[in-house]
């Protein structure tokens, strides 16, 4: 008798009629044989539908009751799911993220899972009761509501497997799995069988949202092996597991794009050690992430230029935060620019391969698309271009390297 | 400093700005130098739209995951009262019924308050906060979701009231108070300044649905002032407190009515002892409440005719078990009907005075409505009468006992 966490996305649960589908998924993996968790997101909407309420009383709402208020989103879903299995005969039980003993730190809207107590939860397994837990939300340590962030539920999930030990957890959502790349941009994406979490975590951080990227650590740190899958199918969908020799076979997983970036440069920086320290731990304390960074000599000499980028959400703060610096430290000018992108190729086939950067300029260059910046990681190249030749960028480089083959066919 | 309670009902935070409004008072009662404690109902519409969701999936879904499901209403009400109280400066913290402390019995969808430890709202209270509770729901002693029923948000105003011995509690809705009788039904109904909890106790029972039941008797019990009032106004509403020497001067203080009834009665009943124990303990076994009882001996003689009324809600089943009894005890046939009604005058000042139940039936007999089945208490009479003629019977009655002129100027 194996346990299987599952994990329901908002477009799963959307409507009465696929909670019941959702009911007949779950009542098929229990008749199996299994002990079955699962884990809801709201229904699709819900979750906007209760920002905006706030929003309608102030641009920014108090976070602790933000969390109260988002939390009702997935506690109709687990009760509305109970009411459903318990209707066909099932045993069942809806736990909300306090209940099932999820325990957080108090960052509200992002707070991080601490622990799970999830002692009520294999009791309940014993006695032969499926067990429906909210996603998205927990209690940190004086009681209070707290959610997880954006597709929080992957986290619940995987979190859960990991504390009932179980070593598999069906991720279900609305597409078929992970695409070597965004469908909607290159028509040969190509759904990838089994991946890496390292790749997978490189994927969702260059802006691949099938799953939440704390998930994916979750699920490497404790080994859970996910499937991700659609649930208006019954095919299978992309493994995340443990790297393994046959992925390292494979040059480039996935190609990657992520326009939510902005670039600023700031010009003719007085060019003194310590400078940078200073001007990156200014917009720290901001709380803003800084993702790639690049300097180059000026040309009259004595000075540096300095670019990087940030989120677009943060881009207006950094620009203001950044003239000010610039002012004090007798820079020139402040230019910024958001219509950038950022390009990458994710592979673990990387470690063992020199050629592959080379090869991603190559093609770029083919193509004309001229490379403002490069960062790179083990198993990662990024490249940030112009904003309005990303999809150019993705499909040459999807092409490249060949993405759209199954690698069982190039190893053969 | 006082300590006021102040519960506010469905459509008093039915929109956004209504929020605001309410958020409005509560500042304002604040500011007066008050501790406060707001209680609130979920938005109006809210609770019938979630039963209706879950009645999309099952007419009789599961009572402890509806309760999960209910309780989302309040808990979106607290949040969004928070946001704005805070967006106006005002320290706030929402509480769910578990996190306030409120512990009941496991009896989902009705549930009854065993304790509240209010600790930690009396916490907040000393540092300045407005604590924001949600009404109408607690968890049992082992931490699942309960819900105390329609109205329910009344009595956990009234037991936080009690709790934190704060003497005086207002609630807030959508009528001006508590009236002589239904203003819809006579438009020289009038509204009561002043009424008994055992007048209001009666009054709830037997339809006037201002105030939850339990509400009004958790006030008697821990000696609560009520302040019944409407949120879309400043005038003072109706005061339910114990009962006073100017109250007794009152001979009938409301007339009501009840349409949710329904009689059923078995004709030749054997004239047997211990044989209408045997019917009412069926019926009790079913969990159906009998409100009037009456036999008479029938024409032929060692027979009985037993009548008795019970809700309509449960009519069909007592029709049901009152059958299948009747044929096993060798009685007559079993007759229902559905088209009566009880109307009953109120009045502590009965109590003092003889001639209050003759007045009623001239009252009625001079309208020639032919009264049914009558039963009193110490401070009450209802007469069962036909359905048809209930606004003419209340009518009668309110001219009657002259309750369109306020009771001072009776007494001057």
């Amino acid at each position: 008798m194996a346990l299987i966490v599952q994990k329901y996305g908002g477009t799963s649960v959307g409507t009465i009629d696929r909670i019941r589908k959702v009911a007949e998924k779950v009542i098929r993996t229990k008749r199996s044989g299994n002990k079955v968790v699962v884990v809801v997101s709201a229904m699709a909407g819900k979750t906007d539908e209760l920002v905006q309420l706030a929003h309608q009383i102030t641009p920014s709402p108090d976070p602790r009751e933000m969390d109260v208020l988002l939390a009702t989103g997935e506690q109709v879903s687990v009760s509305l799911l109970s009411i459903a299995l318990k209707d066909k005969g099932v045993e069942a039980r809806s736990y909300l993220g306090g209940q099932a003993g999820i325990v957080t730190d108090d960052t509200f809207g992002k707070a991080r899972i601490r622990s799970i107590a999830s002692g009520t939860i294999k009791k309940d397994l014993d006695e032969g009761k499926v067990v429906v837990v909210a996603g998205f939300q927990g209690v940190d340590e004086q009681n209070n509501i707290t959610t997880l962030g954006r597709g929080g539920s992957d986290t619940t999930a995987v979190a859960l497997a990991a504390a009932l030990k179980s070593d598999y957890c069906e991720i279900y959502t609305d597409v078929k799995g992970v695409f070597t790349t965004d469908p909607n941009v290159y028509h040969k994406a190509r759904k990838i069988k089994k991946i890496s979490y390292d790749e997978m975590l490189e994927m969702s951080s260059m802006g691949a949202k099938v799953l939440q990227i704390r998930s994916v650590e979750f699920a490497k740190k404790y080994n859970v092996v996910l499937h991700v899958r659609s649930s208006f199918s019954d095919e299978p969908g992309t493994i995340v597991c443990q790297e393994d020799k046959e992925m390292e076979n494979v040059l480039v997983s996935g190609v990657t794009y992520n326009k939510n970036e902005a670039k600023v440069t700031i010009k003719k920086l007085p060019d003194r050690p310590g400078i940078a320290a200073q001007i990156f731990s200014e917009i720290s304390k901001a709380n803003i992430v800084v993702d790639m960074i690049i300097q180059t000599p000026s040309a009259e000499g004595g000075h540096a230029n300095l670019a990087f980028t940030v989120p677009t959400t943060d881009y207006k703060q950094t620009l203001k935060i950044t003239q000010k610096l610039a002012e004090e430290l007798g820079a020139g000018e402040v230019v910024g620019n958001k219509d950038i992108s950022k390009v990458s190729i994710i592979g673990v086939g990387m470690r063992s391969h020199t050629d592959v950067a080379s090869k991603m300029f190559v093609a770029l260059a083919n193509e004309g698309i001229n490379i403002m910046m490069i960062s790179t990681s083990e198993i990662k190249i990024s490249c940030l271009i112009d904003a309005k030749y990303t999809e150019l960028a993705v499909r040459a480089l999807h092409d490249t390297f060949e993405l759209d083959k199954p690698p069982n066919e190039e190893s053969l």
